[in-house]
């Protein structure tokens, strides 16, 4: 045998012990014992086990996380509408004309307030000129700067600062224990792409997001490129959330983790799969340390419906402020 | 140590003498030595040799096969075309109106020459009529049991019997060098999900293909059911095919393989990232052991113009019958 041969071996067995070691701590220190916590341990065992009857095959172990509210701080405003609403001064450069129309000239004018009150239609104008009409490179350029210089006012950090440590040991987990972790976001596909990775352990091909279509062509030079359409190909919300598992990944999740009524329909497919399901809503209580809000809220709605639903159907309802010894990373 | 890890180490230690006879040994047996083989070669050692100035990293290797002629036989229809034109009897049998209209008439007439003369129109209504309108889990249902038992009518084998030996060899050879293998083919995304795990060890969630919507349902029990629409969210051919690989996998791949003017795109955008890249264009030239078609054909159209950029962009035109050694599994 040769010697490096000895080495490997000796690397593999302190990786044995070692790895023997981790399986023994708690896989998720920043969660109190409680209701949430033991549900996700005992479907993680249960379903990984291989003398377990609800034993899943590795190949088969999907879980699926919704982003804003599950993963990460979406209030006051999503972090991907702050970004378009930044970008809005460079899209008027261009186009100085729009300047003088709304919505576009209350972004301009700074008013928060007018802004909180922007319609549908109105955000959508907003979304489409701050994220099509440029070529795929030129957007993960601009949205890549950007991930790095701005700041949440509140915590004065990285907005990809903000994800909740709690949630993090649950993707670890998962995927130690061999599921592949999908985000599965209401946010552009494009933009979550850029840091999934970094950020969470998720790689691009993982996160499955609202998508618009792109167009195949050439530059002046003859190079390919793909340039970003306005026309929404996935919205990725709601109904759309199933649906976009379905054409994204193609098999049914057997752990689903929300937030809000826009994560109701991916629970209620995850559920009607056979054996052991885990369904899980984030419950945004705790306003200290946090944020606490419900059905009251225009972001992440969590309606009384909702809860019913969930106490109907045995979902599990994480409460950030009893559930969750720490809620960020930089947290004492 | 316990002596359960002490049997892990041996079992290590065996896997890694084993492993290092098989890297020893030819990867592609299949393939006669020549530029194409070299090709394959150079470019997976380039690309995954540590100390190569053109090393990509583990989780950046992504190669994209085409299906109908790159992965299989597409001559003389598209094996999912076979499945519609014999789902029609059973879509008439719902809706009797259908026998006396056209193109389901000259289904039913069984004129395989009138066939052979549909109009793309034609065949769109055949394949909205077969592919859409029922849940997901019927569809899958139908077209498991038609790919257990439909037969070729040349080989009187499987369709997926009919996949190319040396093709499956690259398949292997690119993932036990740490590429991720997907799909990328102009059949329907949900169709070739049904067989790709078993047939060529790629998972669902690693086929892009062309992709009808889904809309999220209740069944009248209250169950959650998606149901296929007839609206087209990607057709993944010629352009669709950089487009799609970009909604569904979101990088760019390092090595594309295809057959025909359909793949042209995704070869040239594959060769348009940096470093080392492969493309790679199958050439159906073997009218013994398989077919010889190419420019004149209206399935697989491969033509002089295509032959003319592939030498001009250094792209490798595999010749079925000089480089390859053996088709099928099943040939002596």
């Amino acid at each position: 045998m040769k010697r490096v041969m000895i080495r490997q071996m000796m690397l593999v067995a302190f990786l044995l012990v070692f790895g023997h070691a981790v399986a023994q701590t708690d896989p998720l220190p920043s969660w109190n014992d409680g209701a949430a916590k033991k549900a996700i341990v005992e479907f993680v065992k249960t379903t990984t086990e291989k003398s377990s009857p609800k034993f899943v095959p590795p190949e088969a172990r999907i879980a699926v996380f919704d982003q804003d509210g599950t993963l990460w701080v979406e209030h006051p405003m999503y972090s991907q509408v702050v970004y378009c609403l930044d970008r809005v001064p460079a899209v008027v450069k261009a186009k100085p004309d729009l300047a003088q129309v709304d919505p576009f000239k209350t972004v301009l004018s700074g008013n928060r307030e007018a802004m909180a009150k922007f319609t549908m239609p109105q955000l959508e104008m907003i979304l489409a000129a701050t994220l099509t009409g440029m070529t795929v490179d030129e957007f993960t350029a601009e949205a890549k700067k950007w991930l790095e210089s701005a700041k949440d006012p509140r915590w004065k950090r990285s907005y990809t600062e903000l994800t909740y440590l709690p949630m993090q040991e649950v993707l670890k987990y998962f995927r130690v224990n061999g599921y592949k972790t999908y985000i599965v976001t209401g946010g552009g596909q494009d933009f979550v792409r850029l840091y999934s990775d970094k950020v969470y352990g998720v790689p691009p091909e993982q996160v499955v997001g609202s998508a618009g279509g792109t167009k195949f062509g050439y530059d002046k030079s003859g190079k390919p490129r793909l340039t970003k359409e306005p026309q929404l190909l996935l919205n990725d919300d709601s109904a759309g959330k199933p649906e976009g598992i379905h054409l994204m990944i193609g098999r049914r999740p057997y752990a689903a983790f929300g937030n809000s009524i826009g994560d109701k329909q991916m629970l209620e497919y995850t559920q009607a799969g056979d054996g052991a399901r885990l369904m899980m809503l984030v419950h945004h209580d705790d306003d200290k340390r946090e944020y606490a809000y419900g059905s009251k809220s225009k972001v992440g709605t969590f309606t009384d419906a909702l809860m019913g639903e969930a106490k109907k159907k045995n979902w599990t309802v994480i409460s950030m402020k009893d559930d969750w010894k720490q809620i960020f990373a930089f947290d004492k």
